[in-house]
């Protein structure tokens, strides 16, 4: 009975596009049939917005911004002609630029065709093309794709030293949608150093993806650099895979761009409908929304049975955290919106939490990716009529029934394989979920004013740094409450910059380093420490 | 006044573990300076078991275990002298074994060096190797290693492309402490399939990590394997990294095991101490307790800001949920216990989802962890005085302050580098703040009952495919009704593994698959087909 029951459901809560081989199974998430007629005006509200959205309406209204990633992949839509031919002659420019590069056509300033990228970015300008890398790459490509996507010197140094001996070889590609992010600046700069100190120019071997007119824009064209490729400011960050971020990359690694927006466009055109039970994209919107009762309340577990996707719940926690994490609804009502999102890969994590999972607390549900065909070769056996891949497939499908069997909510999206156009796919569908969440829940989704404070405080903290580390050099002996009396700043700062000063200047000395009270720093000349 | 108050409050609570660096703030989480004294009765419970479980107790009591990953760094903790010999005969194997591999002194069956490590495991046998390779590892790595930790056929496919050309000059390190799990003998037969398609003989370059007589561990001794190292059943899986599971990779990829255990070792006797606020494992623990609520009401979000430390969140997830996330308590009342952990590093994620912490859902708190030392070489200036790691070090006080601006609490665990000492420290550090939360909360720290429960559904389903392939076999056409109905078993079970063997078998041939009542099976023989 039980069982009959559970596959009526099924059947009634699974969506397929059958032309496209793609499957949505919600049948396994705690939602009464009766809860799409409540969410109705929401609903058509989300539906609503997402038009005018699409039709170029201001949907980030804290910035005046129009939001226009849906145009990257059918520039038909976009709102007038010249966003049209910028997105169009674009694509072509990467395309032209790819294949120069592949034929050799445009080799490094010493005559060599490029065999690496080097590829400088962070957040919405790193986290696409590493996912694009990991899950389309193989032994095949075309470059082989290196990232610096932070401000860690450590970390630089380690991509230097592994590109150390093919500098002449490797492509940059510098990427800031404002030109001015400051990780992304330093990494450039670095870099530069780091040719610079290899006697490899290198300007002939940078590229730059950026806003017109942008701080690297202009740095890119005072130095002659060998491409510019434009970002646009309807196009957000951590939607800017399908724009030059990472449509560059990807065509430069040999992976078909087409596809890859075809895939999206599909996505999209499936993700349109204004009936419910046949929009992917509306549906999950909805479970998220019925399982964490529209405050996040549950936890967002992404777990692709697939090695190739295992930035996938990376790249998902940017995209859903980064735009659902608000303090203001668009009425400016304070409400803290959010779903927290993570996972990693099946079956690795079953060996990892889903232990806590499966018995632990119940503060969250399971996004299942299921890839079907497992192999395009043949397999050997593990046992009689057993291969490996009847394992992955028994894995997921154990893990989902372990959990429904108690009373853990999960669903599970299915392709029919992973390639450019199901990544694509995959995207432009949790691109519109989050629209359409944000909608249900009344917020912008298109804006980040959160991440401005912590930039500023450390602005503030170091220009504090260059005050401590003039004032150290009077040549006195401090305490940090005298030197936080004699700057008039907090001492818990002073303290914290004598500390990161001590550790990495060697004439910044001190003595009880790790006794905030007690601990003394001066100054010493180079020449006297030798 | 409030900036004097939290000077005064960071002080009291900053504890400085001063002759290795080490320092632990927990002066940002919203605990009542009375909270301590609330917490005696569990501390003191907590500080007897785990001195119960140093001395050999059987702290896993479901599976009647003593739990011993603490005697791995200091033998002469062990209970017994069998225990001790054990301990300090694999650690001398595992120095000599990788010593006559890096003098050349062991040879692949070709007669060349080996070059690489190809390492076969999942869940504890790969993540902590994984974790000390990247937080490790350089260009000057001695081999460099590879890992298959899944059993997706085409992540297998990936890796042995990748070493295609190299596979004489590769070392097969295939570890699981009970010698049977499924992905990882996939991962072995797979890999042993392939190296005969190549012509290379396995057994002569295969070594085994297992448990003494475990399914592994005999086929390894029948096959005559290069080598074979023993685990032991009172190491968990997921505190294995400094038994041979860990220890011989490192060892191998010429990392000092020696600083490792040290590290570890230094860190246990600091943190065996019994009063509570010189012990940073217990702080940590009360801290996870306060946050919580003792029930796991918010996420641990870990924050490295060091590349190195990437995929210490991924280890910490698995440590932390595997061990925690349980249903009973020790007197076998539900509790549904567990903390969801996620994380990556920073700055990075300053550019993701940072944005919600500080705007969004207050469903958290926030570990971040400082090496304090930047660099080891000079860095280029970014600005006049300012270098990159200045950056580093300013968004991470940055963020902490913006965070604390918006009520979100975190602590900031801060070490002087990043080596195998400190790796090991931290390691360390974790480990017995579990182990005290698990005490603080009366749970069983070191089983995971609830990961069998899905395999055993995997297993039953692996055996309903062979039943369905052979039901097909009869030429018949099934829709997924007959076909149930015939095998007695629930449709929804049968349609799933319909799919998979369309979408995998060239046999299966599949109309309307993506129609559950609709869809029509048959099979067709292979020679018709051609």
């Amino acid at each position: 009975m039980e069982k009959e029951k559970l596959w009526s459901r099924f059947q009634k809560y699974f969506l397929a596009y059958d032309d496209i081989g793609f499957s949505l199974d919600v049948s396994r998430m705690n939602f009464e049939d009766s809860f799409f007629e409540c969410m109705e005006s929401q609903v058509s509200r989300a539906y609503e917005q997402m038009k005018e959205l699409e039709a170029g309406g201001v949907a980030n209204p804290d910035e005046n911004r129009a939001v226009g990633h849906y145009w990257l992949r059918n520039s038909s839509l976009a709102p007038d002609a010249t966003i049209k031919k910028n997105i169009e002659e674009t694509k072509k420019a990467i395309e032209d630029f790819a294949d120069k590069i592949h034929r050799g056509e445009i080799k490094s300033s010493a005559g060599l065709a490029f065999q690496n990228i080097l590829l400088v970015g962070i957040g919405g300008s790193a986290l696409g093309p590493q996912l694009v890398a990991d899950a389309l790459g193989s032994h095949r490509d075309a470059l082989e794709i290196y990232f610096m996507d932070n401000t860690d010197p450590d970390g630089f140094d380690r991509i230097f030293h592994r590109l150390e001996n093919r500098l002449k070889e490797t492509l940059v590609i510098v990427i800031s949608k404002s030109g001015g992010t400051k990780e992304t600046r330093n990494g450039m700069l670095e870099t530069q150093s780091f040719f610079q100190r290899k006697g490899v120019a290198f300007a002939p071997q940078a590229v730059a993806v950026t806003g017109e007119g942008s701080e690297l824009d202009e740095v890119a064209k005072k130095e002659k650099w060998l491409a510019r490729f434009p970002m646009w400011d309807w196009v957000g960050g951590r939607t800017s895979v399908m724009s030059a971020v990472g449509l560059l990359p990807a065509a430069l690694q040999g992976f078909s761009i087409q596809e890859f927006l075809a895939g999206a466009a599909k996505m999209d055109a499936y993700t349109r409908v204004s009936e419910t039970k046949k929009n992917a994209a509306m549906l999950l919107a909805l479970m998220w929304h019925n399982a964490g009762k529209g405050r996040g309340e549950k936890d967002m577990v992404i777990l692709p049975y697939c090695d190739r996707l295992m930035l996938f719940s990376k790249y998902l926690q940017q995209l859903v955290m980064e735009s659902l994490g608000k303090e203001k609804d668009l009425n400016g009502e304070i409400v803290h919106q959010g779903i927290a999102v993570y996972g990693n890969k099946g079956s690795t994590d079953q060996h990892a939490y889903v232990q806590q999972l499966r018995d632990g607390l119940n503060n969250f549900f399971v996004i299942f990716i299921e890839v079907r065909k497992k192999r395009s070769v043949s397999s050997p056996e593990m046992e009689p009529g057993v291969v490996s891949g009847d394992y992955l497939n028994g894995f997921l499908r154990g893990t989902r029934q372990a959990l429904y069997e108690n009373g853990r909510e999960s669903m599970t999206i299915s392709i029919p394989e992973l390639n450019a156009f199901y990544l694509g796919a995959l995207i432009a569908l949790f691109e519109r979920a989050v629209g359409f969440y944000a909608s249900l829940v009344n917020i912008n989704a298109y804006h980040q004013p959160g991440v401005e404070a912590g930039k500023k405080v450390a602005s503030v903290l170091l220009q504090l740094q260059q005050k401590i580390y003039a004032g150290l050099q009077s040549g006195q002996k401090f305490t940090v409450a005298a030197l936080s009396d004699k700057l008039q700043v907090e001492p818990e700062a002073v303290y914290s910059l004598l500390v990161h000063l001590a550790s990495n200047c060697s004439e910044v000395k001190a003595a009880n380093l790790l006794e905030p009270a007690r601990a003394t720093f001066c100054w010493i000349k180079e020449s006297a420490l030798k």
